[in-house]
């Protein structure tokens, strides 16, 4: 049988743009990767073909066959069934239907598929190699277009009823707050994303025509970025500095909320926001050392995620290896 | 040893006002049950002996040695370590600073005790007995003059990194809410509580003199509690009920937060508030299905705890009946 002889794991990290593979021995030392354009307008036919040739290529230029590979763990944008591996239409791809992406891998490569939500993939990478080494009760936090989250609780993924828990992005922040991309109402996404970030930077230089913000917009193409925000925050621009800690202090209040919910003994941030570093970071620890009762919360770190742009790969490894052991 | 012949266990459910104590065989068939008040005021030392001494009586009232129990459960106000049964100066408790109910207990009578927070009890209760059974991620919410909860989340009680996992009553509703007793602002405790109803109705009534609120409080002695305000919400008072409302409304949001948050198969509504009944559910249960995503929240039932008054003792069984399995 192959499986006997068989010595390497594909973590596969399917994105709305962009398509990565890495091959790892199983004792999880990387060999190599590769990745290419998701493509995703042409629909998940097409998208398949690209990860299977994407895979392929990458086991061929190892000298490594197929038969050699033991499994391949993916994350994956949700809504899917991490039991199934069937997919339910996530916003990044479209046409992904209730497409059976295990059932299709597994068919195709003839080796175990195991397939996980992108938070999710995120929350056991980070808890295998990378910031939350070590801890128990982790909830792992991305922020970036949107906001989401992976909770690993007494040292397991906890993945809820429908393999939708950690939906961070959409607890109520402000009973009348803005309206949110979900239909609801001043759910934390709306209010500290990314994407709120800019809206809201791109309203507020109406009313301040002489802000460094409003300056960068006049200067560039299409409208304000929440990069754009960071930038002028950190080259000191008021109005900048003032949107982006009103995002942070209610990303704060989001964590308060979790913290008291949850009793983590770590929170992580990862996503594209978190690259802002400190600008991000400080803003929400103090909110949470204000408002969080401080027997819950003195004692627990909110640092900033490990694995940076590897934590794609290196979380669909984790979710291999998750349910491998299991 | 006596262990081989043991047939009974003991429940005992510890208040701040009550001492609640029963007696079951090992099949959970109720053999009797007796209470005592808890006079806190005395301290840990006086309450203990009024607990060895309900035990006792009820088991000599039935014929039993206590040879013949096997282990007894507990459910006690937090903070307290359900590993080490030490009890951390519950504010229903006066005195119990790092008192060690579990080792006291088990010395006292020679059997052992099994301890845990009267949420986390209510829910193993409610789970093992009650409204939850077949459920496997329940969200057991407790609303009287605080608001507390219990997790149970694939299948087995989630208590945290601190035994403190739960704190329903604090997440964050509002940024600039009222001031909470907990020190933070905006908590859920501070706007949906039988307390936060009761301060909001004595406050309300001086500006409405002619609101039937406002005759009760006259004719009464003390100030307004939730109960006289759901009374006059029954009867047609709009004062009582736009507040009544209000408070649902805000639990109704909480939930929202914890269906996104832990995407539960249940949501079980306990505690004094509930004897509501759908003066409470109606309007939690539309905001909920105003608010939340609907794929999440459609098929998630939102009930009323089915344990009533009992569910202190059985909840204290259901503890000992989790840890002696485990």
């Amino acid at each position: 049988m192959a499986r006997k002889s068989s010595k390497y794991v594909v973590a596969l990290d399917i994105g709305g743009t962009k398509l990565g593979a890495a091959l790892f021995d199983t004792s999880a030392n990387l060999i190599g990767r590769a990745r290419m354009p998701t493509h995703a307008r042409e629909g998940p036919d097409a998208v398949f073909a690209r990860i299977t040739r994407l895979i392929g290529s990458l086991a061929e230029r190892h000298g490594i066959n197929t038969d050699k590979i033991r499994y391949v763990g993916v994350g994956c944008g949700g809504p899917l069934d991490s039991e199934t591996g069937v997919v339910y239409s996530p916003p990044n791809l479209p046409e992904w239907d209730a497409f059976p992406l295990k059932e299709k891998l597994q068919t195709h490569f003839g080796f175990p598929a195991y397939v996980d939500n992108d938070a999710n993939a995120a929350a056991l990478g980070e808890y295998r190699f990378g910031a939350a080494r070590g801890y128990r009760n982790i909830f792992y936090i991305t922020v970036s277009t949107g906001i989401g989250s992976g909770l690993i609780l007494d040292g397991k993924i906890y993945r809820g009823t429908d393999y939708s828990a950690g939906e961070f992005g959409h607890i109520v922040m402000a009973r009348n707050g803005p309206k949110c991309n979900c239909g609801g109402r001043g759910c934390l996404e709306a209010l500290a994303s990314g994407t709120a970030i800019a809206k809201h930077a791109n309203r507020a230089v109406r009313r301040s025509p002489d802000s460094l913000l409003a300056r960068l917009l006049a200067n560039k193409r299409g409208p304000l970025t929440a990069k754009d925000v960071a930038d002028a925050a950190r080259k000191g621009d008021p109005l900048a500095q003032q949107i982006f800690q009103d995002a942070a202090a209610y990303l704060g209040l989001g964590i308060t909320s979790a913290i008291h919910l949850l009793n983590p003994d770590i929170v992580v941030l990862g996503g594209g926001l978190t690259n802002t570093g400190r600008l991000l970071l400080n803003p929400v620890r103090r909110v949470v050392s204000e408002r969080a009762q401080e027997h819950l919360a003195s004692h627990v770190p909110i640092v900033r995620a490990g694995l940076g742009k590897q934590v794609g790969l290196y979380g669909a490894l984790a979710v291999a290896l998750e349910r491998e052991k299991s």
